[in-house]
């Protein structure tokens, strides 16, 4: 196989640290080194072997490294470090402000082109493997819905919500798809479903001693935006119960596409994901990435890129006859 | 977008009137000309703006038409057809006997680069859709464990295997995929299981007038290789219920990789299907895969390729910015 694929991380939190753990996973790739803009000596990646380097000093390494993993977030770090780091590594990243997706392509696709590196962009499972399924669900079955559901899933957005209500301890908040809104797309019968028909919230709280927990439940029931046009079960548990049962960032989801063809049969693809840890799994989906990025650019390749422009098979360490021989 | 792909269907049997019929929900495709065995004027296609050629002229269209689509069978037309007609044009076909699948390669690559062409062999389901979630499921959670379920689905092998039986007048076998197998997989367990274990026979049958109905479902279910091992129904029916209810040739099945990430999280990723007529969507596969093969040879590709070499986006009609901003 030659040598290993050297990959750099930039950020190391959730991401970061689902990226290191991922890289060990893949025989033919080698985390070099961790740049952070925190001062390198307080970041702690518990492997002698792996460089704590400033984000500052990363063109030193323009040479040491592969692929760069971009592990920031969409707010502010991957506008800026997108187009930045494309101008000197292959990168990958999993931006995902679905709207700001096409300016961000552009922007860091001039970087690229200009660097003549690759930069894999929006890589994950929702953007990622769920757009997969969404295009290839289309493209297959043209005539047609498609259907995205998410959770079981922790939401980091609703569960700060509660956390600001008086009297909240701690609280957590899960989206979960519909079962009966899914059925219903499963039996073929296409129905119109808002985002809110489509998911229920389920609330996991603590309150703090003597609170009102009725006035509570009440406060998030009714809160607009998150929770009032939901159906939304809120539950009080202890700090004990939420540290041991909801300290994990589970999330998942479904892709349906329910089609027809001929006279009018019915066709149902299915796609979901059940993670355990949606940092981690998103991590591996990178990690693989990173791996096409790597070979891409070897081929020649040049310019921002999407899933939807990776060849599956660049994704595996496994040889294109290996593939076909195993696989097919 | 410019002129049509324009196809070509070689072989009007199911899997050709399908390509058809899926061709009409893609209005970048057209129809040019349906190339059968049999004398032409024998063959209706229902449509008089479709030409019905014998499979011997078919050199002379050679300019006429983009994309072969070859739905002949893999035991003896297709390892004829698949070097021969990549000589000529851009082709697809569905060739499934796994175990043949690197030498049917060699040997439609050979054709292909010699004559500039693009071929897509093994397009469809399984071979297709599912080795690519095969594919998927391991360079994104290397370690794990991937599990094929085939059902619920008719299997032709098995339902000949019981109108052979004496007294039997119709008979029809469907596989299902053994819940309990499936469930134990989805919770992580990575099981090891035979293709017995994970899969359930059942069988409706139609016995001849004062035929010994107990005496069928013993030989049926008594029978070495398709039926002994395994867990196997045997329901006799009417005649009329037999046409009314088991005329349809519905398939699907799941693709399940159970991974690990991290210290010991668990991480399931699910695909299936759950198709009303197998080779209407088989041929609906095929046909998106066309679109893919015109367009790599308009790029300067050619050889043999496998659904694991077409990047997603080439599948649909869609140009590049317009997946990014309405699917990605």
């Amino acid at each position: 196989m030659g040598s290993k694929v050297r990959i750099g991380i930039t950020g190391y939190g959730n991401l970061g640290r689902g990226v290191q753990s991922a890289i060990k996973q893949n025989e033919d790739m080698e985390l070099v080194a961790v740049f952070s803009r925190r001062d390198p000596v307080s970041v702690d990646v518990g492997d002698p072997a792996v460089k704590v380097l400033s984000v500052e000093d990363v063109e030193q390494y323009k040479d040491e490294i592969d692929v760069m993993i971009l592990c920031g977030g969409s707010a502010t770090d991957l506008p800026e470090q997108g187009p930045e780091f494309a101008k000197l590594f292959n990168t990958i990243d999993s931006f995902d402000t679905h709207a700001k997706i096409p300016e961000y392509f552009e922007s860091v696709d001039a970087s690229a082109k200009a660097s003549g590196k690759v930069s894999i962009i929006s890589v994950g499972w929702d953007p990622g493997l769920f757009s997969l399924n969404r295009l290839f669900g289309e493209a297959v079955l043209p005539e047609g819905a498609t259907y995205t559901f998410w959770g079981k899933g922790l939401s980091q957005g609703h569960s700060d919500a509660i956390r600001r209500i008086n009297g909240v301890k701690a609280g957590v908040q899960y989206t979960i798809p519909s079962e009966e809104a899914m059925n219903r797309v499963r039996n073929g019968e296409n129905p119109e479903l808002t985002t809110r028909e489509k998911h229920l919230r389920e609330c996991y709280v603590v309150a703090e001693e003597g609170a009102d927990k009725a006035e509570i439940e009440k406060t998030i029931k009714t809160m607009p935006n998150y929770f009032a046009d939901y159906d939304t079960n809120v539950t009080f548990i202890t700090e004990e119960e939420m540290k041991a049962n909801h300290s994990a960032m589970p999330h998942g989801g479904f892709v349906i596409r329910s089609g027809k063809t001929g006279e009018d049969t019915n066709q149902i693809i299915e796609y979901s994901l059940n993670l355990g840890s949606n940092p981690e799994f998103t991590s591996s989906v990178l990690v693989a990435y990173a791996r096409a990025a790597h070979r891409m650019n070897k081929d020649g390749q040049a310019g921002a890129k999407t899933v939807f422009d990776v060849a599956p098979g660049l994704l595996s360490p496994k040889s294109a006859a290996q593939l076909r021989e195993e696989l097919l």
